[in-house]
């Protein structure tokens, strides 16, 4: 089911256990990951996840990734893969030992889970959730890591519980100033017309793959995009609102807040047919 | 060097592999932890350590830990220490592996890092940080895990890098609105006159066991001790600042944002003196 290989290049078994107890990636969440999907056997947007995994990494000081190894550590996952057409692929890079030694990094292979296959087709209802931090501080508090993909993410795991406790399968984060943010896993998306918006990584946001590769194609195709604050009244005065992520590829957001938005399966399918196309 | 016992009670080698790569303390800093103060053979404040842990495991909706497994574990360890008259024991509980199964749970026994050692001697030098929320969201936001000791330190340890890189040895956070909350690893006290106070629980922080040792003791001694909002010029102006956690015990901090402290080693003896009453 699933296929672990290690930063070496190695194969190792994935149910066997292959981490120390003082890994600093454990005792303190203290490391970076990316979450990949293949297709196909195909890694959609490994470069830019690549990049985006060494942006983490320097946020955290640790050790810049080798590309070299991250990419064979990757090729040797997708090599003895035998499950379905579509693998989430997770990278995975941690400090290592606090009693010393080189940091710890590997790539698990494993299928996409029902539920978000699930969303994919019926769509979502997400509920906006604080965010605690006004967008003007991630600049000064490089200390905050906003903006890295940490192994930190518990806070974002307790979003997503809450959403669900709360009868959404999504939540959306927003700041002290009402800005909208991102998902705990996922990129906002609205459509307005012919033209794409989302919000800035200024605002202390991960830069989507996901949501780039759809924007590059819309442009490509006509599109205007656009990179700029939004405001939840902007989501729900929009066309259609849709979360990006890799896994969830372009998933549309049905009810917000528990209001129902406009039901727009013309415009889902042409940003789901514009995404594809860039593979 | 180091002692390992898992949940179930059987020591382990500490060297060794014993965590699955899929294991969501791992994957999703997704756990809690509590780092206890051993002396001479005996945990000090277990019970407080114990109960914390429960509130922080509730907070993350973890499963109830198993209070005997979880004393029993903490025996193992503590019979099979060879190490010196201190121990930092550190017990770590998560949400276990991502394909299932219970949580994942142990205890690890060490030594206190020598830098500790030198910074309960000759004090610290302490920077302040915006935290970047503000209190008042704390009980609005559950899903911000504000005042959970999570696994999800990496914010934490990016706090203490910061400080490090700029010639302190510890870090202060304080709120958007102004106020003190207390340092990455550790609380802040300040001493006036016969009175001890330190920030309350509703601000966002964790409620500090050796803080909590320490006004218990002064209390018995006549001091005055209160739990309430600090500002910075609070810190500045008291007679005498201090970090308070399991292994820096009652630590000094001697410099505050580059501008000296007053000297006070009366003080902080009278302080650790009081500490150490408890024990």
């Amino acid at each position: 089911m699933h296929v672990l290989a290690m930063l070496d290049g190695t194969l190792a078994d994935p149910e066997a256990a292959h981490i120390r107890v003082d890994d600093l990636g454990l005792l303190r969440g203290d490391g970076v990951f990316e979450t990949i999907l293949v297709v196909d056997g195909k890694p959609r947007e490994l470069g830019p996840h690549l990049d985006r995994m060494a942006r983490s990494a320097a946020m955290l000081e640790l050790p810049e990734p080798d590309r070299a190894a991250w990419q064979r550590c990757v090729d040797v996952v997708l090599g003895a893969w035998q499950g379905g057409a579509e693998m989430a692929l997770r990278l995975i890079y941690t400090r290592g030992p606090e009693s010393g030694g080189p940091p710890t990094g590997f790539a698990l292979g494993g299928p996409i889970r029902a539920k978000v296959l699930r969303n994919r087709e019926s769509g979502v209802a997400a509920v906006t959730l604080d965010r605690g931090f006004h967008p003007d501080i991630v600049a000064a508090a490089p200390w905050l890591l906003l903006g890295a993909k940490s192994l930190s993410y518990a806070v974002n795991m307790a979003a997503m519980r809450y959403a669900e406790a709360n009868g959404a399968q999504e939540a959306i984060f927003v700041g002290s100033d009402g800005s909208v943010l991102e998902g705990p896993t996922a990129t906002v998306v609205i459509a307005d017309g012919n033209t794409l918006r989302t919000t800035p990584p200024t605002s202390g946001i991960l830069p989507g793959t996901t949501q780039a590769a759809l924007f590059r194609a819309a442009e490509k195709a006509g599109w205007s995009t656009k990179v700029e604050p939004l405001r939840v009244a902007d989501l729900r005065a929009a066309d259609g609102l849709f979360m990006a992520s890799s896994v969830r590829k372009i998933t549309r957001v049905h009810t917000l807040d528990g209001a129902a938005l406009a039901d727009v399966p013309d415009l889902h399918a042409e940003l789901n047919r514009l995404y594809e196309s860039e593979y």
